[in-house]
């Protein structure tokens, strides 16, 4: 069996671990995952995380379980049940379908390892593409802007924008990281802020409603986003803020961009508002609970509102950067995102 | 001596005593100031907080001195050093301007009690002036979304932005406020929820990064915040997010209004840009530390920007409401805040 090690994941005598993004940055705690029930609780508490991860993970997990000799049947229903685990992020969906494909197969135990392994292989040259692509457009000197986290911890590569901007760092053309701490879960603040101290990259924290007062003062040159989500039109379900963000880059004239692999496109769905959005629990809203402690500000019983994500229409997203290359917006209305379906 | 109760402030026996606002909503504590630079101490660290709020605290306080026995030199020292409490908000450095008019005259003593208490009259006139012509703003039926704090707790009356919107539930227009949490400090989360609770006003609360996604849903109807300074061409500073809120309301063509008293015009400003902004402490940005406990999530050594307020431009104000009435833009463009000063 095949071992692995990523920033976030780890397959070591068929066995899989993931880093506690939940705890992060103050404690690094490897948890062994035995049942799918684990997984899915790691997954709806975002103990693992990110878009590209969660599909890997689950993928992984599931071949895992075949080489141990669990039944089809326990497969299936384990896969079912994954599937949901977080109803906004498509990739957790497109790699189950694949597995789904392999299970139909006679030597379905030995098909599972390939496509996971394959799916593990691949999300690492995607990153490595998308990076590739996504540096030429950061221009010599520049300020970005991230919310959220797309890096190593979200994929088994360099990220999604986290690794263009990374990349770009290293190229000497990123001169500074600003980093929107991404309320409720703080993913900005405790993950991206840990990835890039990491890296040795210049980055500085902001609060989420700080980005506009920076924009006007000229101090940011791009914003870059990931994706849990793209629909065929190129609307883009991100974490929320990220439609926040766009409307204000769109307003300062700054480029906006989103960077994810093709698996994060959902060719199934025409356009953004056909995109279910999770709704979480009210105590993300009235306080902030992590390894690093527990607090609640608000009083006890406040009414919340709180949308996992929001929705980017494609009308404010200046490129698109795939594993494909970086995508125009009018490539997108001619309809390349649904061509893509074709050349799969 | 008089007395006086409001919901931040007492006057008692001559003694001053503030609400502490740090500690809010957790517990209720009621701090007696008998030091200046105790006072000042309080108004850095947002004890007593709200520009009309720390004008008239200042005010009274000195007034109270004098009227204890303390010299002139002492006065004239402690409404210097009062008056760099904070930077931004300029009604404290109105407010204070007043009394040292007064402090010029024989009995100066009497001439200060007069102008303090002048001045609680007056900012509860102003409040009660503002809320009836915002109210007109305010259209049947309507979903409000508001910052920070800008009621009972900021002012000696009902407050600026949010005496309008308590006057509006009160009309039965108002059926719902969406109060932003207001990072760094959580103003909006733990004050104005307090007072709507209190109140019992229809509030639901939000991270700040969701205000995009709610006015792009349909749910925000006007956006109503208050300021800590307006420049004669009429852009404001208020608290960090305003600018944020107002480039999202005109990009989803909702109003746009500031309401605030006359103390708060800076006569000497002819624009945004002059104003000085206050930068604030790292570990604000990096964690959150209240009554309510402390932590800290983002790495020890993380750097951060932490601008206490923003400017607004005038071009993205809907209307600002004062105690003169409702300004138009093109009022404002026809000088007329620049008018209020001869009309003084």
């Amino acid at each position: 069996m095949r071992t692995l090690q990523t920033t976030s994941l780890r397959v070591v005598d068929n066995q899989l671990w993931i880093l506690d993004q939940h705890a992060l940055p103050q404690q690094q705690n490897w948890l062994l995952v035995t049942h799918s029930e684990e997984l899915i609780d790691h997954i709806k508490n975002l103990r693992v995380r990110g878009a590209p991860l969660i599909g890997i993970a689950a993928s992984i997990f599931l071949a895992l379980q075949a080489a141990k000799g669990a039944s089809l049947r326990s497969i299936k229903t384990a896969l079912v049940q994954l599937k949901e685990a977080r109803p906004t992020a498509v990739n957790l969906v497109n790699n189950l379908s694949c597995l789904q494909v392999a299970l139909q197969q006679q030597h379905w135990r030995d098909a599972l390892q390939i496509v996971a392994w394959k799916l593990v292989d691949e999300d690492r040259a995607l990153c490595q593409r998308i990076a590739e692509f996504g540096c030429e457009l950061i221009t010599p000197n520049s300020q970005v802007l991230t919310l959220c986290n797309t890096g190593s911890l979200a994929t088994v590569g360099c990220g999604t924008a986290l690794g263009v901007i990374s990349r770009g760092w290293h190229n000497k053309n990123v001169r500074n990281v600003w980093v929107s701490e991404t309320r409720p879960l703080l993913q900005g603040g405790r993950l991206t802020m840990w990835e890039l101290e990491q890296q040795n990259i210049n980055c500085q924290l902001i609060t989420d409603n700080m980005a506009a007062a920076l924009m006007a003062q000229g101090k940011v040159d791009a914003v870059w986003i990931g994706a849990d989500r793209i629909a065929l039109n190129g609307d883009v379900a991100n974490k929320i803020g990220s439609y926040n963000l766009a409307v204000l880059a769109n307003y300062h004239q700054i480029p906006f961009y989103v960077a994810a692999p093709y698996t994060s496109i959902d060719f199934s769905c025409s356009q953004g508002k056909l995109i279910p959005i999770e709704q979480r629990a009210a105590f993300e809203i009235t306080g902030v609970k992590g390894s690093f402690g527990q607090v609640q500000w608000a009083p006890e019983q406040s009414k919340v509102w709180n949308p996992a994500f929001d929705i980017t229409p494609a009308s404010l997203i200046s490129r698109w950067v795939t594993d494909y290359g970086v995508i125009t917006p009018d490539a997108v209305k001619a309809g390349c995102f649904s061509d893509m379906t074709t050349a799969r």
